[in-house]
């Protein structure tokens, strides 16, 4: 095992990027390939690319370009990818539904194991091999020690509420839809996708070009 | 009208979070905000809320805070918040769909207004007020000049050509939901929300916390 310093978290969400594109190089034959290149292919500068990879060791040499197979090890390694991982989604909605359906999640490892409502007409709904539960018997997921995520998909006034109970039985990742900043413990990571926000910005991008 | 500086984007994406946590501040009765309490809410920095709302001009009296209802006007304004934005989907797929059945959307003033998909068994559905159409038709947008915005939702190995292709029709902002880095022209803002790429980041954390 090759030395490894400790890896920063913004490095850590562009490994996701460098490991889908050196996959896709891999199926069309590559075996190496350049830092410019693979800058190119995600958006990044060469120089940000060699450093990222830096925190894995030496393993490119200079003007050959990065092997392609052992960096896909070594990420793959990193990002935990021949584990599996289980998740539990609070808020069957239309955004919470579309995400128990979604099978991209699956075919990456993740597996979302228990879902939660609050909503009589929703409890008792079966996704694939997930029936959506009462969200009051959501400490069930204490006894599952396997499920660290959680997907909140709850409307903005539930939202803060949730979280702190999904933490309370173990959970230290939070995927937050809902549109507010969740006050979490230190040692759990949240991140947010925020639909409104994104299309605000747009609003705001469309208003100053009219303007 | 007071004098403005040009506000950068980074600033831009900020905006609407303070708006959020005003009008939730105005709704409970409030008046006045500082920069303390908006940062508190936001997990911002107090420093980095006085430092984004100083580009609206001088508002805020030090020590007294700001002016909720002045502030939340002159944000409603940049945002384009008395607009309505209308909004192209490719892709009716899980996401797509799900994205189609939303109401957050129209509450907020973003209307979906034209939905396309390559898909026989999904051209035809009806989602509220929306068509599935051919995406063959798709060129039917250059048509109507009030579409800027296109959700893209579509398979990764599609994205780049739907990015191209709805630009050419006029489409100045997109929302990405296909893991990849569009290639845009400039003037073309695009925005990704990766789904696959936020659960890596936690697969990697919960990795590392194993190792």
């Amino acid at each position: 095992m090759q030395e490894k310093k400790k890896i920063p978290k913004s490095v850590a969400s562009r490994l996701s990027l460098y490991l889908r594109e050196i996959s896709r190089l891999e199926d069309e034959g590559g075996d190496k390939v350049s830092s410019v290149e693979l800058g190119e292919l995600t958006g990044l500068t060469d120089a940000q690319v060699r450093k990222d990879l830096s925190y894995f060791g030496q393993f490119g040499t200079s003007g050959s370009g990065y092997e392609i197979l052992k960096l896909k090890n070594i990420l793959r390694d990193l990002l935990g990818k021949d584990n599996i991982w289980h998740i539990v989604l609070i808020g069957a909605g239309n955004i919470g539904s579309a995400l128990l359906r979604y099978p991209g999640f699956k075919n990456q490892g993740f597996i979302i194991k228990e879902a939660f409502d609050i909503d009589q007409k929703k409890i008792g709904k079966c996704y694939g091999e997930v029936t959506v539960k009462d969200v009051r018997q959501i400490n069930d997921i204490e006894k599952d020690r396997s499920i660290k995520i959680a997907i909140i998909t709850v409307p903005v006034d539930s939202a803060q509420d949730v979280a702190e109970e999904v933490t309370r039985y173990g959970i230290i990742c939070i995927l937050n839809f809902s549109p507010v900043i969740l006050k979490v413990d230190e040692g759990v990571t949240v991140r947010n996708i925020d639909l409104s926000n994104e299309l605000e910005n747009f609003s705001f991008i469309l208003t100053s070009a009219k303007g």
